[in-house]
């Protein structure tokens, strides 16, 4: 029995992130390998591995052309957390071939940093330290008159993808209700979830920290416009975890400057963020840069979920622990 | 019948805190209340109390003479969260007065604070923005190379009282391992909470996360000297919550300005701290001017649980909601 | 430095129950241990160890005139589930000692039982099981078409100590509302347990399957009366699992035999019940003879909490896993 | 814009199943609807609809050829807890058409019934009903000392699928260590569920309580065969709870009967079982006519999920509560 051939194209994930010595042992008893760092496998190298590829690890360009002349391709693991418009979606689930996303594997991060952002914000954690170092501190109540924290509040997840799946579990036993708004769920599918569906605008104006955790598609982009985010209750907490894209980032950036409602980022419409980018002189705001997802037990678990999963497609079974692409949504995803 | 009569002597606690309109309004279908507020009761005040007395609500001195003068006393709600040594405790008990304390009602903000600061701590949120701000930021896994978070991570509680109670529920679905190092309870107790009893040592030598929730004693101040906190494995977050005292303070500082550890402290041997402390200097801790359990939140519930438990005594029936002294323990409890 | 002397006297609990091999070996290495098997030590065993005894393990009868013969008694473990009348518990008190029943060590056997029971009504596991047999069977929603079991089902507990605190976990993942009725409670306890306060008419009208939990005092002796019972709604599910004199029993007997609601005994009013008793030939009702606490793991969970807390007091320490006696209500509970 | 074709034909699902008044309403606003009950629908009526039907509710025989003939396909909602071989699951899959079944929405109550049957099993509920009626009853631990019940007892899962992933959350607060086998799954996947991956023969021989909750297909039929049955401990318990091809039927009735370990079926290798099979006489088994999943509200549950992924799928979103068919899984499975 010839050994499966997989493909490892994972531009820009480094060997670091998903090579690395112990992973190239695992993927040897699995298949032949052939990898490429660096750069995104030069044209010559991916139509050498077509016609024997079963698994391709990364995000090579997989259009109708090529997919035709892979007829042994069983799945494709981009080990990535988005989805890129290189491949053919429809056509690949035509063809019973699995496209599969590593976003599962970076959500528990971004949760964790989440329930980080909104205690800070609620209870003043940075500030606490700044006006401590400034020998301005108020003690005990005096110095906490303005926070509230987690404990009991209503919360509002605006998408309940991934992040919010993961996010869920750690917010449950801080015991408020939680609000979602996801026009791609069903409001009892999420009461199931033990989740209170709601619109939009109930979201907004009703809870007290909100989260913003949805994906950018061509049909939502900006969805968080100046007129929604007004509607925000003065000094509710506002963190932004997915991206950018869906919001009027301006907008954003002078509520939370003014003080108006309490503002956390960790992902921006442009990065690096340009040197005099106004939002680097605001007071208020939490910033990070998009390190909310990436840290060495991301990458750790991404490389075992896409083991785990190699492991089951080759064996025919399903894949269990990274995302499947569904065509339609993933073509209307935007990705950078 | 004869209403009984509430005393309430809550200095330092203000009106603010223990005495709004709405529990007015509920004592007095409880009874006749007698208040002082701004001090101590003086003198003259408490004799005159004393032989009708049912319930006190706060720090009032009740040495022997008094409880003798005090015939009806039913309970002391101190509405503090630690024991003055004006009560003879053991009197108290004799009679079958319950001493109460409302540290149960601060604990759950303590506890959501720690969270915030162990997730402060791990992904270097303060870090990040300060980074920001500089526009020295890097982005993802580059700027995120040291972070470990709580995910997953064996975290270590020192003392397992009113705080450990409400930190491990929000701890849990982080799903790291819990040891647990408290003198005061069985192993047995411990493993049938889901927790890991353990040695000071094994703790300190084995937890990436490390709270300190004991409170102080004549038997345990400065337990955690330069000796222990040296154990500590480098780069573990240690958080100290509950009081300065049971830490050998300046090794501490020294050990989190270097470097050495990471960590956060919202409690201090003094308070206010001085203005020329070192500490203020200190580069990488992170501070806050114990704010940890005082919201407004904390105080409504000290006052629900002070009003529940006011009419659970005066019904016959055992207090449920604040915690009842051990005369033993509180008398080597050291307050301030 | 002398050993402390430990007196066991725990009839009618035997040897096998609380005093094997591991416990010796336990206990020896705690103190002295005089003990007494068989049946209640005998007066002149008693006087002999009162000047020297520190702890007592069983119910020996402890009036004040004997309090005063011990002076280094520091604690009576009765190893039962409930209070018997032969203690001065006011004056126990009032010297510092310890009174500690076994409940909670029986009541995780009796909570699994409840859920069993409670599904077997429910699910009509019984009745399944005998039409099988008599070849009289209905296959798929045929022969179910009248089970409901507690999946989302409206709950109610009267009554929520001991065995309540172990049921409701076992009953969380079900999902249904909680209904709790507890005078002994405020509802701002049971509010932040995550039970729905409830009379006890709301409760007996609302709740769908109803677990009588309460324990009998001379003040509650038969408040479940007929009454109360008919307010049960038709083919609703009563469990009857903590003291059978709470209840109108020969109403209840006729409830269930009648098919009017769906019963389950396990306790009664004289054990064992007379041959002839007319509920020997109830048809509906499910019966188990006072077997659910009774178990090898209830006796070794008795064993381990007995240690542990006679240890803890030896050392200083407040007893955990034992309940405290509070002596009005000890009083007043009924024991046989 | 013409409104999309809804065919309803899903015999054996009754009208009073999955077509209540409610759901007449709901799906009619759905679109137009086209129902026939009373057995599958006949040929020339699938003809009819086939030009034009974009949701097949019910087993429609959906081979190639008819695919062809229904180009607006979406998706064929099946009822059923199973995969009858009628369907061309892969050529389905290749056009995108959603093959989906109801097992999901039987789950919860074959979960909520297996518990019951646990515990039946092991607390002797059945047992202890029986002797009490004939007068045999023993009292407290002299009638339960063979019971052991649920708590802390290690359990063992023959495979993690729908019923698995229902019935691990109610066994969780039980507090047993949970092994599971299921060949289909990876050792990470079953540890990030909390759950210990593990052999057949390791779970066999160490469990103590085995839930089988396998499916059936062409390559497992018969896996629990007289020589694995053995590897159980004696006195452990067994509940069968998927489906009976999997098992050695004979031996497991004559393990169960000879008492050597405890049984509870709820479905048998033909329905309705013969009145002369020997099981009949068992004395020991707990039986049931395979009502653990069928009652009203898992149809309750049945038509909630079908009015919702419809409703998901016509506007273009992945279904989210039924079951998704996995081609080549589909095809190995065995229905009747």
């Amino acid at each position: 029995m010839t050994r499966p051939l997989i493909f490892m194209d994972p531009f820009p994930r480094t060997e670091e992130m998903v090579y690395t010595p112990e992973t190239v042992t695992a993927l040897d008893q699995l298949g032949d390998v052939v990898s490429h760092f660096g750069s995104r496998a030069p044209d010559a190298l991916v139509e050498e591995v077509l016609p024997r590829v079963e698994i391709i690890i990364g995000q090579t360009a997989m259009p109708r052309e090529r997919l035709d002349r892979a007829p042994h391709l069983r799945a494709i693991l981009n080990v990535k957390a988005n989805w890129e418009p290189n491949i053919d979606y429809g056509e690949a689930q035509a063809r019973g071939i699995h496209v599969l996303s590593a976003a599962p594997s970076m959500a528990p991060a971004v949760a964790e940093f989440c329930i980080g952002q909104a205690i800070a914000l609620t209870r003043g954690l940075p500030e606490a330290d700044r006006l401590f170092r400034s020998g301005k501190e108020s003690y005990g109540i005096k110095g906490a008159r303005q926070h509230y924290g987690l404990l009991g509040t209503r919360v509002g997840l605006i998408g309940f993808g991934n992040l919010g799946r993961e996010l869920v579990p750690l917010l449950r036993p801080f015991g408020g209700e939680m609000l979602v708004h996801d026009p791609w769920l069903s409001d009892e599918y999420l009461r199931l979830e033990g989740l209170v569906p709601s619109s939009l605008t109930d979201l907004l104006t009703s809870a007290r920290v909100i989260f913003v955790l949805a994906g950018v598609t061509t049909e939502n982009e900006g969805f968080l416009d100046r007129r929604k985010l007004e509607l925000v209750q003065p000094d509710a907490s506002l963190i932004l975890a997915s991206r950018a894209e869906v919001v009027d980032f301006e907008t954003l950036i002078e509520l939370g400057d003014s003080g108006r409602i309490r503002v956390a980022i960790d992902v921006f419409p442009q990065e690096p963020v340009p040197d005099d980018h106004p939002c680097r002189h605001s007071r208020n705001i939490l910033f990070s840069a998009h390190i909310a997802g990436a840290m060495k037990a991301s990458y750790a678990r991404i490389r075992s979920a896409m083991l785990d999963d190699t492991t089951q497609i080759l064996k025919g079974f399903p894949p269990m622990r990274m995302q499947q692409a569904v065509p339609r949504l993933a073509e209307i995803s935007c990705s950078r």
